[in-house]
């Protein structure tokens, strides 16, 4: 039936004088649209005024377009729910063969959206996601939507590409009391999440072919990003104490840029000693290079004390310190911060200046509001608090279940464990086989470019429920167990 | 009184013993951040079982330190609302000379938030910001408030970085209805405004030293960003029909990009004549060049037909279409979109997904059900009869007042009017004059790199309600009539 129309309109097509009438343009904008899969069965058409008013024609051409449409069954009309492409072409379909060798663009074949919604999310091993099931929905939801009510003059103009005041004030403010870092607003900038302040980090700071400390293992994306923009990496080894800070010196001594995670080193979550942050320190100084100290996730410690930021002892003013609330509030905000050296913010100001790219006004308005009447601080007690117990009942699964098969490492903070395998065992393969049942397991061996001997797995704890986890190290034991190796 | 305090503080530190105590280190937190203007007068402060969970302390710890600043006059507590930083210290003052010698952090100045809230906002005349008055806030907030109502597991986690599918998916549809786009929702990327897709086209695109096309006049922060990215930007000449290709090829037959505003040329509104578009086609087919179309307004046109976009003649998928939202909703949002080739997908999204900088999700999803509920056409519709109407007023306004002072290029869209400034005056003079007066205009001549000719005034008109049009004309004419020229 489709087919028949089709060569119907074709052949007018043909027949067509050279100036197109304006109702044959509509017609044909709104049928290859329809042909082509961008409206799909079921979506609404504009009515024939908005239409009219939107391509600037007499509202009559319109209707003389949707006529010939609804005639050829391309459209429907339900009366006040208005004009529809024919949810009856979904079943029917317009067929590939149709009209080959005719007219190529009719022959495309009708299809659904073709984006899928989300990325997989159903492994409870999420890795860098805060606890989804935890977040204070309430509480956010009500300011968010305050916020959106409030809406302010400044909101809509173009926003500081340094970010909001506000927010850069409740940041600093933050920092001061909780990681121990003196720093004022003005030093604070508000970045695209971590990544973000990365990229921005690299435009200001590096010229092609500048090396980079990065640690091996680590953040394996971050620095593929360096090395797409014309960065040289040196991969340098970490261990208990964090990055072998002589190694690097032996390496690369005269590197421009560190990139460090003395929190929690990632992936092995190994916490900086003292005398590596002096070391590190005193490389920069002496060098005039610049370290990144990616904190992305210092606010969580479960034991002892919490160690203040590097740059809290940065008397060189050589750290650059990045954080995100990817970890502390939730990755889809993408929303982080840099605390800058002062001899550094004019040229950031003019990079970010050039770039125009700050977030959204209005959404970085709502995390300000979230931490200045205090939720922010309240969240991260009730996560540290949730995490250690969910972390202590990962840990008590996996000693009941796989017990020796696993070699926990029980740092003092981060959101994953990390649980050595035991030889002849090899952690991507139990990877492999944990991703067969389901479970998005990450191996310690992929985050390393020249490291050799890491041999663990990685094993995020924040989306575990404490009553999940036996079971689901029970049925992890069952995947590494499944064949011999 | 502070004075004589914080020198028995500084008494106290000369006295301390090698291990500092916890609740002085919490003291001493606090007060510096207090001192170097983190922490202003009447700023809240945790509690102290908030504090002490903050940094892992014992809460008896916090309360020593409290006390401590209480009693010093740092804090004063407030029952019920907390601790806050006392009111009386921004009155007072920490004056620079009280301990001059003795303690260097302690004689930071007190002051007031360091950042200014808002860019400058008070003129008229705002350069690319669409109506602020006329902004649908009612349905814009409710959307926003039940989106944050309903905040989805998907909304949490990290974004696709290409773009929430559900916003790729009407934005090919908007695109296919209202510029005759033929692209699927797979080509559209979600970008953080024009800003955004630029730097991003120009990092897939562009080698360090090759040339890119810029129009002379034209968006002079965009060439600034291309050059800082170390392309060589080859200005060439704008006339009537839009950016010169003859000139182009004359100049620089090898380029590798060609960045053009066709719809309406920025600054000059000239729309580009169909023959300049086929010879930029043609160009590019030739050479395996890109084009940028920067479709920043193609949406706003007052008189005739709306001409499709120059990527709905692409027959050779060289034309990269880039729109925003800047100007159809608010700058402030910053969204914008890229519509891609679709043999450059590929290499945009290994881009991006190193990069994974999309905006946040939730306002993606604002935007989405905008859209897709209809809110989008009728605003733009609406302010399509508004701009007309203010635009018409303006220029009633300048022929009333300032007459033959200006000559008026009546361009067929826009959201500004170019007035020609007729010899001896010079635009920038009167530029400047009208800043004196509080009005930000902005010179042609300003936005020219090699050209030379241009002088002419641009005077946006979206912020000018017709009933200020008239008083607004004569005070510009006071203000350009001040001196002789």
């Amino acid at each position: 039936m489709i087919k028949t129309r089709a060569k119907a309109a074709s052949g007018r097509r043909s027949r067509r004088a050279a100036p197109v009438p304006a109702y044959r343009q509509i017609y044909r904008r709104i049928r290859d649209a329809i042909e082509a899969g961008q409206l799909v069965p079921g979506a609404r058409i504009p009515s024939a005024r908005g239409m009219a008013s939107e391509v600037g024609v007499a509202r009559g051409t319109v209707e003389e377009a949707y006529q010939l449409l609804v005639a050829e069954g391309y459209l429907v009309r339900r009366g006040a729910a208005g004009s529809r492409v024919s949810p009856e072409l979904a079943t029917e379909g317009l067929r590939p063969d149709a009209g080959a060798g005719s007219d190529v663009r009719r022959s495309a074949r009708l299809r659904k959206p073709p984006i899928a919604r989300a990325q997989p999310d159903a492994s409870p091993f999420l890795m860098g996601v805060p606890a989804l099931d935890a977040f204070p929905r309430a509480q956010w939801t009500r300011i968010a939507a305050r916020q959106a009510r409030s809406l302010e003059r400044s909101d809509l103009l173009y926003p500081d590409p340094l970010g909001l005041g506000r927010l850069r004030e409740s940041i600093a403010r933050y920092l001061a009391l909780a990681r121990g870092i003196a720093c004022s607003a003005e030093q604070v900038l508000v970045t695209a999440g971590y990544k973000g302040a990365l990229e921005l980090a690299a435009t200001v700071l590096l010229a092609p072919g500048d090396t980079v400390w990065m640690e091996d293992p680590g953040h394996a994306v971050a620095g593929r990003l360096l090395a797409a923009m014309g960065a040289d990496i040196a991969s340098i080894p970490v261990d208990a104490e964090g990055i072998r800070v002589a190694a690097g010196e032996a390496a690369a001594p005269d590197a421009r840029l560190a990139v460090v995670t003395p929190s929690h080193q990632f992936p092995t979550c190994a916490t900086m000693s003292l005398s590596r942050r002096l070391a590190l320190l005193a490389w920069a100084d002496r060098k005039g290079a610049w370290i990144i100290e990616d904190d992305y996730d210092g606010e969580f410690r479960y034991a002892g004390r919490p160690l203040p930021a590097l740059k809290s002892i940065d008397r060189g003013d050589r750290v650059l310190y990045a954080g995100s609330f990817s970890k502390t509030l939730y990755p889809g905000l993408r929303l982080g911060y840099l605390v800058l050296p002062r001899n550094l913010l004019a040229r950031f100001a003019d990079a970010l200046r050039l770039r125009n790219m700050g977030p959204a006004t209005h959404l970085q308005g709502v995390v300000a509001r979230f931490m200045d009447e205090g939720h922010f601080g309240r969240h991260l007690r009730r996560m540290r608090a949730l995490y250690a117990a969910r972390r202590s009942a990962l840990i008590e699964g996996l000693q009941r279940t796989i017990g020796d098969g696993l070699e926990l490492h029980i740092a003092s903070g981060g959101l994953h464990l990390l649980a050595g395998v035991p030889h002849p065992r090899r952690d991507a393969i139990l990877a492999e086989r944990a991703r067969s049942r389901g479970y998005a397991l990450h191996a310690l061996s992929d985050y390393c470019r020249k490291a050799r001997g890491h041999n663990a797995l990685l094993l995020p704890f924040t989306n575990i429920p404490e009553t999940s986890a036996l079971h689901i190290c029970q049925d992890l034991k069952a995947a590494f167990d499944a064949q011999a190796c």
